[in-house]
């Protein structure tokens, strides 16, 4: 059974969703959990966090300031608040016990920017904690891994744990954008062993994936199309028509040929274009991202996206300026690890069906934080915590079952002293 | 030469521009200067002005609100702005003038929603007064129609003019959304003679053309596609991607085939679509406009329109809700106030070049008030008073000649007086 | 009523039709029949007839070769063919009548590429003279121009006419390839004035249309993709698909911006590409046309589909070559000819309905004749004469009334007439 | 060192390519060379060799007709040939060595309908066995193929194998279409163990796969657009076009969703459509496949390609037909026999380099036998040969390293000797 301070927890994260680099709230409320639960050695917040030359998909000033106001509309504490302003968002607790290893926990912590089911078959809504913010929801979880974070530490706390553990709570990786910024930082040099997770990914609760690999790698791009306008009933022949080329570029950037290398996708996420229905279109923009089995695979995409984009531009006489944004690469669980998760989950009440490992196909940016230890010399696994989620992720309906939030926190706690008695 | 208040006048107008429905600074500027130039019969403002069910186009509440809260922040009377309340623009002033015809004459009074030039080459910038509201512009020369229709009233009330002049300060024309609402208002059904007119239309300064036709008939659509989000790396198959829709759309409704009874038109104004770089784009709107030379060619574009609409939602296995918007019919110019204003327009100082007839080749809603009247077995006239224009109508950089102010005031005015002579 | 050998010779036509410069047959049986029907004065065939260097839209070798090898299968003079060799067909007759001016009449004589209907419903199936020739076909009348042509000559021939009478039997109207090399033969060059004529364009039987116009200007163009094959299973990445390069090109061609100047058209007319479905193809084709009201308006068109072209091409990695092909101006009936023709047709026998002009809204090489002539200080006329036909124009159930033959020929050869007489 | 007389054979093959079931000449001249070399008990040709009712992808009669009369041109038996007519091609060439294992062997025979390369640089020309047929090439190796079986035969003929071999001739890879009809054939039922094999698929000289998996699933699909024709400049409203219905569908078919669950694929490998540039096309014509990593995939893949065509279709008001053509399932190479093909690899003079498995990645109708024999209890693989190929599979260039042939019949025939062994 999931603790019920935790559920209540998890209820007032998912009713704040905050977006990348936006999670004002998120952190404060973290911050005030943690040093209400736990006697931590060291709690690094905001600036002192990450590195923060390497945020990537970092929003406009006025973005950032209208959500972090929002933040101030609540009863969180005002200094931590401010050591956040202008998006620098995120913590990293550390807890020190003796000799051992240094093991890394990451969760991550931010919401997405679209809307959540309002009809009472959502959880949420019936329970009363869906969205208070508009246009916003955790529609992928991240409020029960910002939870399970809190519950692991509490849990090693009371164990007879010996060596350091930092718990990563990260923001913005649902814009890839945050994942370098802590990988960079030095909390992460001295990492060991690292492990990171997600709730869900279609499979059901009680059901636990010790090592999850095929990360897709991602990149994010951002094309503007300018053209001219015109008046669209007198002189349609002297605009240069930026929508036209938008949809061009869309149409073509779907239909860029498959690879017999492997997986490749690409998604016209946002677009947008135009003033008025009487002017010819002088502007339009397409929110994209290109991900691939492999980086090569991910930069063959890239380069055909950014050809697509030139020429539809070119054939409307319009000019297009690509911008590249936020990116993270592929990564793979070590073995070593994923076998002690695996025997870990066999003890844990409720897990029924051990997979030992499973492909994503999505793209994370944990593999950041994953390949910097690796490259250190350590070792990495990002688990799998099933949980039955009525909607599918990223959707309207998504929700976990809080269950399996008691699960996360066992499975990844119990891994955690198992490392440092194996793994010294 | 201009008059120097008028012109102080229309760049107050410039600095304000207000879209459709949303002319509230706007008719409260009108009536003061009404009230305080002219000796007036009647003057109706906002729900009196107009038949209030006939209006089209009209923006949302939370649209209006923010645009009304921004009007009483000006120095204005507060019990007019209230008599607007809701989006109920627009004024009419009457002159009675003893026995004679009654004459109307129509000037629309709305911006466009679109950004002006910031550069110090536009002459607002470099004389001060440029749009002071973010993403809206006097782009289509409505601050010098409201300015020559308030001229034009003071110039005939001065003047030995015999009947009753009504002057039409019409909201809403980019739209076309307002020109009905006041055609079918009691206070055109007793007009007998009605002019309308336009600056710019790539006439120089100097140019005037008596007559303008042509006018192609329009109609407004908004299509919105729905489809299914999903994760766009994990699990692509699973969305429904109704931007694939729209661009599909986007593309083959401008390909709609030409027609050899006439010109038509199609211009897909404003597009948007999706939530996220990483989720399939679950919706997606266009907001188009279909024109064509006659009723029945418009009629053809919309029905080939609705058609692509809904073939490329079906393609993408989305759906299509379109919503029919606000439409305006063709007109003519009757020969009698041709000659009238072509004669007039030969005494007028400045005016070097007199076409008689013109085509307009783009659309207007002074067609609803041309036509009522018409039906009603009197006569209508749409006149064109020539302005240097650096932009073209709708874009960033245009803007009119002072000095065509003065040319339309008196030519308007002088062809009124002669109407009321030659057309008792 | 039509002359009954004339019928007859109109359907032995109409049942070998033969496309642009492969009028061999066609040619042939016209030489035979002015020979037995007129004494002429003179008679040009083929390479004398025409100015060869200015020929466009020529077919390939083995195609001129495969249409006159099925020539030499009928009975016709071989040694007229033997003259048409190479696709130099066509012919010019002249007849002198003492002084006066020179008239030129010119009729076209080339078949379409394209499949006749075969269900019982279409006259030239059920009368027995359906094309011969699979997928070519008499779809737009020229078979009865060249009667009207031989008919009008013995008419003029036995009339009181006097001057001289030269009937150009023009080859490749359909490609608008044999218009030009008609106009700079020497013999267009003492035309006087010129008369040209259609049959149908959707006026009824007993309607004449005494001058046309708006003949919009064509350009015929081919444009080429190539890139590169590759296994469609194995290495779909490895291919540069020439097929999605014409696909985007035709998609986008006729989405070209509607100009606000006048009509203007384009076609994709015919397009192929690829060898197997398991290739990624490598090559694709786009035949297509445009056209505009006036020649600028073509010349937009051109530049736009050629951008549209190179864009598309770039867009997928490809190359692509545009050949431009033939190419006609417009062109405008002079009045004094029209009303010739107008007075003339009012006293034949069948005219009910007489325009004095109208539009084409189509092109026809007819215009280098016309235009030649009006530089030279002539005059031309392009006369209207009402057919009943059941298809449209270049569909595959177009048929004439064989009834307005005969309208057509008295109505030319009285108008001939009448010049020799107001026009000497 | 590859044989002589095998070298010259291949090069004769080459010479004369023939596609898919017009595999005439091709199967004579196997019938010839086994006769003259191989002592054997059963030969079944034509009809006898395939079950008929289950030929796939067979071209019409004319098409049919031309190649057969082709054939007869050259010296072979005309008996062999009266067997064939009609497209009943392939051959079963049976040899019984008393008591074992019945192993079948697998070779396919056609060519391929693409034009191949003709400059110096290409080995067929500079050796003067570039392909005699215009339009056709051996551009996959189905020629060294065919050698390879019957060196095989011969080879094992020789040697102490003890048990039944037949080598299956098959018609009609290409497109798919010939491996149900051998699979559903009597002499396939018995057969215990399968080989079949494949020269190149970028594996260079010298290097073998002793197992290949990954074929992908495929279906042939043919989309015909009807709408209707109209006169391109004097009506262009008046046609429903179907080329630009093909292109829509073009563009969307390539731009359908890639799926998670593997790899997918499309492609509109020949298009065609419309009759002449001035009329508004009123066909035309895709021949797609659609392809995936399991037979679900392919489906989804099918049906979805169905949407966008009949979309494409009522987008410009068109009719669309699709026809589902050949198809092949996926299959799996059994790891007894990859062991043995592996071992007995490593003894042949020449073969440096042994993968035990890799993907194919494209389709192959081999995988109909492969399941036929695996259903019926026996087992099954797919051998890859090494060979440096200048171009790739399918391109003009493409040519085999003959060096490789003998590296194939000799790795082909120890395995089929070793399986007598060790299988029995």
């Amino acid at each position: 059974m999931t603790d019920e301070t935790l559920v209540s927890l998890r209820r007032d994260l998912h009713r704040k969703p905050e977006p990348a680099w936006r999670e004002f709230y998120t952190t404060a409320r973290i911050v005030e959990e943690l040093e209400s639960r736990v006697d931590l050695d060291e709690l690094h917040v905001g600036r002192d966090a990450i590195a923060a030359e390497h945020r990537m998909g970092v929003p406009d000033e006025a973005e950032l300031t209208a959500w972090y106001e929002q933040a101030c509309e609540y009863d969180v504490d005002e200094s931590v608040l401010e050591s956040l302003d202008g998006g620098y968002t995120g913590a990293v607790a550390v807890l020190e016990r003796g000799d051992g290893p240094t093991v890394g926990l990451r969760v991550d912590i931010d919401g997405l920017p679209r809307a959540e089911a309002d009809d009472g078959d959502h959880a949420p809504v019936a329970e009363g904690f869906r969205s208070e913010h508009e246009g916003a929801m955790h529609a992928c979880g991240h409020d029960a891994h910002a939870t399970i974070g809190i519950g692991a530490l509490e849990a090693v706390a009371e164990s007879d744990f010996s060596g350091t553990l930092k718990v990563f709570f990260q923001p913005a990786e649902e814009v890839v954008g945050g994942g370098k910024s802590m990988a960079k930082s030095d909390h992460l040099q001295d990492v060991d062993h690292l492990l990171a997770l997600h709730i869900g990914l279609d499979h059901p609760t009680g059901e636990v994936v010790a090592g999850i690999d095929g990360f897709l790698a991602v990149r994010h791009l951002e094309a503007t199309f300018t053209g001219e306008p015109a008046h669209a009933g007198g002189h349609p022949e002297q605009g240069r028509n930026a929508v036209q080329a938008m949809a061009t570029a869309v149409q073509n950037c779907y239909a860029i040929p498959r690879h017999s290398d492997g997986a490749t996708r690409i998604n016209a996420g946002v677009v947008e274009g135009g003033s008025a229905a009487n002017v010819i279109p002088e502007e339009a923009r397409i929110v994209a991202e290109v991900r691939g089995e492999t980086t090569e695979l991910m930069e063959y995409m890239h380069e055909k996206a950014e050809r697509v984009f030139r020429s539809a531009a070119e054939m409307h006489d319009c000019e297009v300026e690509t911008e590249i944004g936020a990116a993270a690469p592929s990564a793979t669980s070590d073995q070593e690890l994923v076998d002690i998760v695996a025997d870990v989950a066999d003890g844990v009440a409720g897990v029924e069906n051990i997979l030992e490992r499973d492909e994503l196909g999505g793209s994370e940016d944990a593999t950041f934080l994953m390949r910097e230890v690796q490259q250190n010399g350590g070792t990495a696994c990002y688990v799998g915590v099933g949980t039955d989620h009525p909607g599918g992720h990223h959707t309207s309906t998504f929700d976990v079952d809080e269950e399996s939030i008691g699960h996360g926190i066992e499975m990844v706690a119990g891994a955690i002293e198992e490392i440092s008695r194996k793994q010294p």
